[in-house]
């Protein structure tokens, strides 16, 4: 059963997942590898980032759609959590409140789940960071919020300027965070693997001091652009 | 003797402040149960962050009201210090240049300071790491400021949004800064302490796979308002 | 040979460099000091900000001007690369787009190069923390850019807001990122060594108790402004 | 057929479109009411703004999916228009650069369209204006665009926050802009006229000086929530 | 009966108001005029902009306090309103959402409302424009708010960076809103005459082509600073 | 004689100045041909925005380099204007203070200046708007500025991001601002007026329905790239 990005009031409870195998290979690849493989798409804007640096996360999205400065639907969200999944909230308006901290946390984490996307606020990230609870956010802020508006769970969201269905893949480190779309993964995870096999092969050569100029071919094409040297 | 949020040329000596336990206690609390147990008033905006991580303080605020890219008021201020305050810097207009370095903090922290809050800039940010003087601001930049016009010393400002009246408890952690008005804060501390044991409560039928839904008997407020699942 | 800023499809081989005592020796002076040893010019925007903390170094200037979200002209740059130098690229239009990554900083520190100053976005942070090598960037974003339009290297270029010249000395740190013309730079770090001496004695000063307002002689003045002490 | 979000390289060449008297009806009520009438979905962020004040339209979206810095998508929808159409971009990552100007206006007014929105930057906007070729826009920004990379049109694209996908109905006034899905329209159209005789009848009676405490029946609830007149 | 800046639950009956020939006297001056009168202070942030051009009021602060994306606080000041004031809305956290259109427009202004300021979204542009309603506001926004919980009206607030109590008078213009304090406004509004009459006989001698160098007599000054004409 | 961009206190007399002819030319075509026909160089940033819509001025640049809060500078650049001259002014550290009035307006504009350049903020914009003298600003606001410190006249500066050298001429319009080297004027004009001789052909086959991708041929180059019609 689909629903439209933004449909309130729906809570969908069986959403398809992507092998796990592939989502944590996903995770070794990392974000700017995984957005290359899948030709550049996919990634959420620069102003999402990490609550502490070194993590490096992959799990499958049980999204939330969220009114503003309303945390209701996290709660919801909780109960559709398998292991390894990862939440992903987007607001039906911008805000920075700390939808989130310790005890959501605690919840989440008990049933497996392996970090947060949120395009607000979190808070209590201590504690988070105690617990390696990761999280993406916008912000960092105390500011409460209230429990009187439906939202939704596992309906496509706009998250940070990107479009993530539930059961997409979602990837994050210290570069950001990339979703790729579950049909999508497998064929992703290959085009990653082989990036990198091909990126260990030239950081050999460029550890030896081979310039890309020659390692790529550029000398050519930048005459033929009209570079000059003098 | 009370002045106006503004006013400028002046220098109150004698502030009030509150029991250093009462201070202490707001510290140990943490920044997001204090907001809370207040009725989520007194928040600093979230672009205040700190210098480095970890650092969680509270002390009685010695305030500082300051001309653009002048902080010649931080030295008259300094005088003005008993052990465990802390300085509370607003600007007249809004400016990132860096008022505040490691000469200034070893002034400050010579005469027990215990850290800086400053909708400003700040410097020397490695230096005063090393010195465990924390700093939460609005920038770093090493813009240097002038010594030209006269601000003001504990009158009441507004700092990041919120106002603050010398002697008020201020509360700093890595979730951000939170006011608490002076005569307030023995009941704050004595609603964010209760706040405290019924979280520590909550966590534990968290950590145990018990569901915030069924803890707050949210499922049939949720129904009522519409919720389906699906 | 000189070009004006903004120039394109031009690469300057020889750049002259200052001489690599007076560089190293503004390096441990740090932004903040060499800043003000200056006369408070040089200082870029402080939304440059360093990829991990605790970096601090100097290097002549080798320039790159990039046109919107095209990384070209990097690879052009690292052949221009002495060792101690600093790649400092500013955009043609403003973007946070990912421009420089993990190979492309093997392929400069196989070169010698001490770091980055990039007025745009970087990735593989992870990777460039484990290699120390340090970036200051206006943003952390995975983004990736191509290549197809030529923009210069070693021409004069504003990175941050800041005119920086093939040549001049970089210095940055966690406090930011300064320039020194480099036919001023022997004459800055006179006047920052003399600074740092003054500062240590200062320094120890404030630590035993001085007031500013009594090292500084500040009393008088503030009093002719009218400050008033009630 | 049906393209994912984000997918590159493709020209969906039919589309539906709602019944142009849904359209132009929807254009009537203006931004706020539609906003209201769905539900309170749909808007797009408030970064969005006109580049003259007073116009009021309402078009079935010819999508376009941009790369970075990057026009040559537009060209390809303009081929695609019908008269009453509005052009609809979204960039791949985030740009202010000037994507859209006179002569594109030209070209697109000739296939009567009815105006433009865009996650990104225009220029000419004097010529627009005397053009009665309205636009709204996140930034005026003359800076050229190139023609190298393919995007899409006619594919969902994520434009200032919100999914949009082809044919779905635009509105837009110096409100903003907000979406209305295709198959929605009919139903939202009637709500909002709905919604509009009831504001007709209110507007009455607070011209007449009648309260909203009073005729919402807020007084009570009020009391309820423990509002105190002092 | 005074309360503290922040404190939500109450509405205030009884507020004074300054005479309405100084409020009037003081939207003539207009506010650059009266902020420099004042000792330069009680200015807001410069994202307070104006709807349309050319509007210049005063009026007396009625004062809301408003919770996040919540204006149920709007209707109960309406009603505290009297001829010739001046609704003014502060939020406990930044939101951008629409708190106020023009079905509340036209209730405010029924009751003689000169105006609104507003830290926060305003909707309805287009028809507040053709009210002559005039709004000075952080942003233009659809987005639609709640009635759920408290907030307070004519308790001192901070907006948009000053602290307003309830009865100061607003002072806004195109240059943005200046805000004097009741008991200060007599002594403001004579000196901001005495200011414009200086200003007068200067504007004359600036257009017959005397320098400021001159008029204020700066050479000398100038020259002892060390400025050098080459 | 030459002087470094960001040397202070120096005021450099006589500077040259393109040919007016050429000067007035570029104000024709104004900011986006200018900026196309010069290589896409010289535009400063897009938060650089007119007072108010319609005004279209070219002229030679007298530069300004105003320290924090301190206008002191702009009284001295206007004894330095000629006619048809305009004031631009960069700041030594980001601002948004009110640097510039109605009164410095009436000198400047008694002097024959055209208008006003300046990467901070303006105040009395009704009064400049009455005069028609217009203002590209990054920033409205009232706040008053100080005349304490030493900056420079006709020194080379950053403003918005580009380097501007005294005698540069500044183009400004709706769609921003643009500066063309002085000795490249004559040849950039030349190019300017080919484009829009250019442009005006191509606006006719626009205007007869003529569609950009048979126009510039880009059918073929879309296919070999990709692009895929369905």
């Amino acid at each position: 059963m689909n629903f439209q990005a933004g449909t309130t009031g729906v809570v969908v409870r069986n959403i398809e997942r992507a092998d796990q195998a592939v989502v944590d290979g996903l995770a070794e690849c990392g974000v700017a590898t995984v957005h290359e493989a899948q030709g550049r798409k996919g990634l959420l804007a620069d102003y999402m980032r990490p609550i502490y640096a070194g993590a490096r996360i992959a799990g499958s999205a049980v999204t939330i759609l969220a009114p503003p400065c309303d945390n209701w639907m996290i709660h919801v969200a909780i109960e559709q959590l398998q292991p390894c999944d990862v939440l992903l909230l987007g607001t039906i308006t911008p805000s920075n409140a700390g939808y989130f901290g310790d005890l959501l946390a605690t919840s989440a984490q008990a049933r497996g789940c392996r970090g947060l996307i949120i395009d607000g606020g979190v808070r209590d990230i201590r504690d988070l960071s105690e617990m390696d609870f990761p999280v993406w956010s916008k912000a960092v802020h105390a500011q409460g919020t209230i429990k009187e508006t439906l939202g939704s769970v596992n309906v496509p969201v706009v998250c940070a300027g990107a479009l993530v269905n539930p059961g997409d893949i979602v990837v994050a480190d210290d570069d950001g965070v990339c979703v790729v779309r579950r049909e999508e993964a497998a064929d992703v995870l290959e085009k990653a693997r082989a990036r990198e096999a091909n990126e260990a092969a030239k950081r050999a050569r460029f550890e030896a001091g081979e310039l890309g100029l020659d390692i790529y071919n550029m000398r050519e094409r930048l005459a033929e652009k009209g570079l000059k040297y003098v």
